[in-house]
């Protein structure tokens, strides 16, 4: 299962795509809301009991001064991957970005894009497929449809341009 | 008191600084290394404790992905100061400052210049005065003598530039 | 008693945030326009009386090159708590930032997150809590509410994403 | 196995902490010099046969306009996990990290911090742990050791600042 | 013949000047999405047998972890110019930029400003003037053209600011 | 006399600020588009005939790799006060400041803030004041009406936050 | 007369080349240390002084969250040249920067590169020379020395490079 | 003919590099010492003839508000590859870069990575081997050689990792 968390609901639209990946994969996940800097209890509560609750792998989305992909993966072992969200009081999305990515050594955050969390979710199937050729093979055919709709836009785009 | 925590002894050179300002002013400080990353329970623990056990400032120090002061603030009620540590593994000091600064409504962090622990400790006693005349007294007397060393630079600049 | 400053009325729907906490804290405050640019000397003599005259924390919101929290931290030993604005001159609230955090040894200003006005209110409760059970007793009910209203918004989360 | 690549041998100094990771929990791995801009046909080759040679995680270290990471991950189903290297000829890390981190849709790379290679490790560690019992038990000991190590640090830190 | 490929048909309204100065200066051109992620193998194909289908110079341009110019530079003698998009997905074209441009030694890319395929399509016209005197004579007409354009302009402001 | 010039009519929106400031302070000036990058002829003969001309101090407004400043500063010994505009080619202005703060010593420019052509204007005043006493007391005039603005916004803001 | 002044006796070894421009033309100056921060009142009291006691440019150096020469602009008509001074406690001059170009509408600085003290020195010859024919005189005996300097540079590269 | 160009002889040290590949291939070159701030006139002056003159590819390296690349495409239909060099006066090579990269439509200067006149040669070379049967030969060789280069780190790398 994925867990999927975010610091607040206001991150929805943006975490959607990880939700939608884990659908169209057919991979059951879990999603809460999960503050590290206003409910820090349940942030450490919800990282000591991921793995005991069968969380195999943590997506935590957050802005700004983003704790709580670094927060949750000081309390487990489970791979945790962050997604920078750009929210509104971002700097660009910098401090997003930095404050998920440069985790000091002995707690490594897996960290995707700015908004990334289609991204986060493929991660998350990815890592998973390790232990399932089913999943595996759904990848290998999620690269293979990414190949034929660039060839789909080659074609219009060689027509429109001539 | 005045809580003087940092995640790591390699951010102790910065830090000593604050020390020395409480010492100066003749302030009571107790000094820990407390780690967001690498010990969350106590880092939690400790902030929610602070207070109980007397307390009343708390200046933490951090680089990189600098999560401790905003962790700490999101335990306890007593103001937090926050150090960005221009650590080894930080880009620049730009990954330290954002995170610390760029706390979300509702759990302020105040934060200071990079690598200032000095304004850390300086902002402790500016707080603690408030309520200590004799504080209030020393930090007057601190500016008096910060006009005077600049009087002194400026009659030797004078001279060597004539 | 808090005292709000900014550079100019154009910061005050910024610096409204502060306003309303000291409101829904019940703590007296004064608001007024003081620029360090258009009325230095307006601003020193702000800075020099603000203590005598009750003051017990100011608040100082401006931005692009933001002198006005660091200069009125010149003339007080009063915390000064700093607000960053992203006024229509400012590049992105860098300068705005900048200048307000990197303030030398001797004369530091707690900065908060870039227009967090709101966090600068809610940090002047924290520091005038200290001595004052009252004001404590109401941050400490502050907190529990975020923790309420992120499980809340857990609670549709979780209905939403099913 | 833990795959683990660089542009040139000259990352070699930032990667070894990936290396000495795998020795440490006892990981079999695999060191090669991989470049995307000097070798795209073997880097294409590299990416396209690591899943059947066994390759389960793939760590890939490059600097400055660091293609590797991103350009293996569009040729294989496998966790890519990206190394931003500060290398000479990058600037102060920026290109190397957001070359590395900004992939598109469709095709992630689970970015640590700069030259942190040593998260590398330990990140494809907790991925392989998700079906080894085994290196599962082997980082919950790993987490335990870096509590004890603070624990030290704090004791000696509250000796020598008394 | 001037190639000009792009990552995504997203990026065609970016990439519409360079088209544009093929027309106007009666040069062959080639459009096609390659993309350096989706379909590294079309991409390497494209780069390895650009020369032999008789493209002399190539255009390619890409937004956010910008690959495909210096990954298409990997494989072909060719001169390669990368234009930096700011699609939507790039943090205000930093990522773009450094993707592109900070490419190592032994694989150069010939990056022009953010956006300005214009002005790539105009430097590919100037290299290939340097074998073609017709469009070398074209090209000084269009710098005679710059000169009254800024006339035009000037005329008018003088005009207008009296 | 005030020279204005720009590189584009583009730039006219924002350079309009400095020519208001010259007609409100009944200083002769004249503008034109000089364009470094396409009519460097132009600009090099507007640069060396400027003093001879009758002008005493250029302003110059440029975006992007904004070279039109210190190009006529290089051949001129007025002084050149350069604006940088941030204009639609530029990113968030960081290329238009540098390009005309980082002059080379030898070679001036006197750089305001971004698209502050208005301090462009007034700095110019500040200038010619020297040796104009008319022009001296209406910048003294100017200051006094920039305090009692504030004081306008100051009674304002007092009524409007009770 | 000149009048340069800095922060600290820390910034005279970059201001030094503003002496001795001063020095090289034969033009009186003035040095003297004034801190925004440390000496507010001395600061205000020299910017409002500066026009009486015969100072006609002012240049003011300072690094971090520089405040001095936009304090020193607030209160005086005199042209303030600032001087981003690169100190210890700045983020590679960012700060020091933007604190000094991003001033408001009203107030303008005339900001020079970071630590181009030489090219406030030489911007100040050029202010004065509007009404001094001797030192326009040797403005342009300077621009010639430039030329001829780059001319025995470019003979002895000849050389050296054949 | 390769016209190879710098601001000043202190850029030499990091142009060598493009001196050298000219030697390499065995192309004709010539340098010298032009600067757009210094010797503007001269500058032109080597725009507008490098044609005439022979040379076909300008490579034109320099640092800070770097002008001579942007300038001197500015005067010459002639490719124009320009190298931002770090050097001492710069900020970390930012304003190098986005002086010369950010050039407006219509003159374009092709950018190669900060310091990299390596590449800036090789882009000549790739430049005028459109032309150029032999050169083209070369370049190929060149390129076998780096994958040659690369297999050897790769043996020895393999060797020191088991």
């Amino acid at each position: 299962m994925v867990g999927i968390i975010m610091g607040s609901s206001s991150d929805l639209p943006v975490m959607q795509d990880a939700i939608q990946v884990c659908k169209d994969f057919g991979v059951a996940y879990e999603v809460d809301i999960v503050s590290a800097h206003r409910t820090p209890v349940k942030m450490l509560d919800y990282a000591q009991n991921a793995q005991k609750r069968g969380i195999q792998v943590i997506i935590a989305g957050a802005g700004g001064a983003a704790h709580l992909p670094g927060m949750v993966a000081s309390a487990t072992i489970l791979p945790v991957i962050g997604v920078p969200v750009k929210s509104s009081n971002s700097i660009d999305g910098w401090d997003s970005i930095l404050s998920i990515l440069q985790m000091p050594n002995g707690v490594p955050v897996a960290t995707v894009a700015l908004n990334a969390s289609k991204n986060a979710g493929l991660l998350a199937m990815q890592i998973m497929a390790l232990a399932n050729g089913d999943l595996s093979a759904k990848l290998a055919a999620y690269k293979l449809d990414l190949v034929e709709k660039v060839e789909e836009m080659s074609q219009q785009t060689k027509s429109a341009t001539k």
